[in-house]
């Protein structure tokens, strides 16, 4: 099989970029120092880095979900503060691996891009033998109401998240435990909310739009650690019911079969890339119908309080401890 | 001595910065999932990554060198457009290293921020067992002018460089070979050169308002590589005499110590962060009157043609072969 270095290395690299992603009309473009972005409202930018056997391993992800993931995940940073993703910087680090996986990795990195109606504006290339390395800069356009931040939930609002919980972990622990064939048989929707997160863009432009969004956060490293995130920045506390957070189909089917615990792995899951959010109650229906209307759900599972303290709550309303978080590898 | 894990690991690298780097009054700033900046005119944005043994060895760098230099390749790119550098954004991953070096890395990143008047507006940390990798993201802001591109090269133009060539190749190889205590005993001038690069973002801004600038780029490759790019995408070829290489006393005098041939050095040479550029010859005496202004100097070293041939001469105006181009260890 072909060698990346054997197919041309970094201008290989360059070329398949200029090649099979869409090029803005930038005034300047790939090929010069800098990308040169036209002028524009407030900005939004994210970067993420994410390395091989730390954030992703090779035989339990393929390489396109590599690619569309390393993407996604800054993505949803765009996503949770209400904006439009519109220009990426890619800088990728990578072993002389066969092209064939190269061709897929890059693939699933112009895929998710272009899914989001963004542009690859330009990016880095080198070799690096200890593993792969990829780094995506994100920016994003604001509407005129400006970025939803952590900071604003107050005493009262009701909290929120989109979608369902735990089924990246649940994905993830029965990768590990039965590998990448096998899941993909018994486990595909567990296994692709691991692989191949979506960044909710569409819900969350069409839950700012309302204006009833006071916070907002996207889920990375579990409800557990980022609730208390988001109530640190908004100097306030939280309840949450554990019995009330959204659960899968899928997530309690395989709980049954191999006896994962799914309030658990809800409470305590990373990378999930759903949205955190509050709101006042008055206007919990339309934040909710917003959601739905862009394809989602989104599921009240407590409620902000004067804190400090991030309370997680039994079926019998008894404080219970939150699950230890999440870690990478 | 006390591990970045002990000092509190990622926490530990987030409120360094916090309290190390210049906050900017932006919208929304770090500590939340993205950093909003204010509205702006054209942007430029540049990223680069640079990799453990690939890019730097801790055995000839300096920790603050290492940072130091992460951020100033960056901040080259955007002076090689003309631009003046606003904001940057970070990713660094670290394996379980000792908090001095930590220290002494975060020093040298902020301090080179900090040098060209811009500010750390966000970034991600993340563990690197295999070594260290840096990503920085760098904005910068264009004056109406907007950007000098690569392709602005006319035939007829004369073709200058800023500074002195060669010096950081040479460098390099006194690295290699004398190690890091005896060069900077004894080559200390091109000991910097290689690991504390300057950006030359006063003479780009000199030189670039005087309006006479036709393209431009820095010099990363080394001038054989560069120059060619430069020229493939103003779609013409240059002469270059190797005589006109402007070449620095110090790199002269260890070239006569220790047989280096410093003509090759400065035609092969990468990592300089020196300005290639090229103007009207008539404008000649105006641009280097620019960059003298701003604290270096400028050299004519040849003149675009119509191409495509990218020629360089000898003392004696005979074609020579370019030297092979320079590459990372």
């Amino acid at each position: 099989m072909l060698k990346l270095s054997e197919a041309g290395g970094e201008q290989y690299v360059i070329d398949w970029f200029v090649t099979h992603v869409d090029t803005a009309n930038l005034p300047v473009g790939i090929g010069d120092d800098c990308a040169a972005l036209p002028p524009s409202d407030q900005t939004l930018v994210t970067t993420d880095m994410l390395i091989e056997n730390i954030h992703f391993r090779t035989d339990i992800n393929r390489y396109y979900d590599i690619g569309w993931k390393s993407v996604a995940v800054n993505l949803s940073d765009i996503a949770s503060m209400g904006g439009k993703p519109t220009y990426t910087f890619l800088s990728i680090g990578l072993p002389d691996i066969d092209i064939e996986d190269v061709n897929n990795l890059f693939s699933g990195i112009a895929d998710c891009i272009k899914s989001a109606g963004a542009i690859l504006a330009g990016g880095d290339t080198v070799s690096s033998p200890a593993g792969i390395v990829i780094n995506v800069t994100a920016l994003g356009a604001l509407g005129p109401a400006g970025a939803v931040k952590r900071s604003g939930a107050q005493a009262g609002d009701s909290v929120l998240v989109t979608g369902t919980l735990g089924d990246s972990l649940a994905g993830l622990q029965l990768l590990l435990e039965h590998g990448l064939a096998e899941c993909e048989q018994r486990f595909a929707y567990l296994v692709k909310r691991h692989l191949r997160p979506e960044p909710q863009l569409s819900a969350s432009a069409a839950m700012a739009a309302t204006g009833h969004v006071k916070s907002m956060m996207d889920l990375s490293d579990g409800l557990c650690k980022d609730i208390r995130r988001l109530c640190k920045s908004s100097a306030v506390g939280a309840v949450v019911h554990s019995a009330w957070l959204p659960l899968s189909e899928q997530l309690l089917a395989a709980a049954t079969q191999t006896g994962l615990d799914p309030v658990s792995l809800a409470a305590s899951g990373g990378e999930e890339y759903e949205l955190l959010f509050t709101c006042a109650p008055e206007h919990v229906q339309a934040v909710k119908g917003a959601a739905e209307g862009s394809g989602t759900s989104a599921q009240v599972i407590g409620e902000i309080t004067e804190g400090p303290e991030v309370v997680l709550l039994n079926i019998s309303d008894q404080q219970i401890l939150w699950p230890d978080p999440w870690e990478h590898f």
